[in-house]
């Protein structure tokens, strides 16, 4: 499978679901821009093993998502390539703001999706349909909410490619029983100040990017 | 905090944690045995920023596991500098096998800990009080289960550090509300002879690594 890697990519989108697919014996290329390494959010250098302009078709493509999608809502010659290899592909994937990419490329239209809480908003002018699902499946297109969701995602992906089998000895592998500490894991069981603060800063910071890359596909 | 990685880490071990000090706004210094790339479970690479010789003690000390700690639990160079690190950190932790390098290195002597579930007979071997639980916190060495746990862990440890309401934003940015779609992620959980034929696997690969570590500290 193609795992997009780009700078400023939220780590755990792309690592999360990446450590199921390798629990569950599945290679994962990452497809840098260039093969220069990415740097992650929290600071961490990876190496691409592929280039974008020649990374070959495979039958998963991974979209994470974080600060990084934002340059890529509008850069034509990114988004054509996303295009590309989800045309190859059999299931077209995206983990958080991935779904953004995924919108940007016109490859979410008069689809359900999802994404992270804080750009449900943003995706849903895309013309979208955002449902607050853990993770969203429309035909070959399966979409996941923030972050950890990918992991989710990832279990019920390799359940439906490889077996209910695989997929449980992959998650047991993982000794994925989670016990979060807090009740604090999506917006409705957060302080309703700290939601508002964060959906304001997010519309602020990449409202407008969604609205050029919106009227790009229209125009 | 320093976190170390090496070749055929479990890439979620390290990555997992990571995510959550990120959220938090932490910074995580990779330490490497030297410069080079290490290379994940899933053959991933990742370039260390410090290498072991010569990185500086940080607050938090965090040992990831994975097949990659086999070589290491009787590599006295390696165990040296891993005492090291601990002694000058306040946290000394460990995300699933790590604990076995922990133990190794001497650092868990009489302590309750925890471990991925399919170590848990290997840990104790090092005369270790090993609980089954998500993780363990005994004076200021907390340990962590199998791989996803590590999560788990980190936000516990970002609310004792930085206080809840810190490690409440981190989860919310996360949007970690697990919805696991399948209960196999303890061994409790799981057909009992998937789990036999692990602990088996396991045992005839790691045994005789933990008898050798457990003599060299005996001697």
């Amino acid at each position: 499978m193609n795992a997009l890697l780009f700078d400023h990519v939220t780590q755990l989108d792309l690592t999360g679901p990446a450590e199921v697919f390798a629990s569950a014996g599945m290679a994962v290329n990452l497809v840098g821009r260039t093969l220069a390494s990415g740097v992650t959010d929290g600071g961490w250098s990876i190496n691409p093993s592929h280039a974008l302009e020649s990374a070959p078709c495979a039958d998963i493509l991974l979209v994470p998502g974080g600060g990084g999608v934002d340059p890529l809502l509008t850069d034509e010659a990114y988004l054509g390539h996303v295009r590309r290899l989800a045309a190859g592909a059999t299931w077209v994937t995206s983990v958080c703001t991935g779904s953004l990419v995924l919108a940007a490329a016109g490859l979410l239209d008069g689809r359900r999706a999802t994404t992270h809480w804080a750009s449900r908003p943003l995706l849903e002018r895309f013309g979208v349909q955002v449902l607050r699902e853990r993770w969203v499946r429309d035909g070959q297109v399966v979409t996941a909410a923030g972050v950890s969701a990918g992991i989710d995602m990832t279990l019920a992906l390799v359940a439906e490619i490889a077996g209910t089998q695989v997929a449980a000895a992959a998650q047991l592998e993982m000794e994925y029983d989670p016990h979060p500490p807090f009740r604090h894991g999506s917006p409705e069981e957060s302080d309703p100040e700290v939601v508002r603060a964060v959906l304001a800063q997010v519309e602020a910071r990449r409202g407008p990017l969604v609205d050029r890359a919106t009227q790009r596909l229209k125009g």
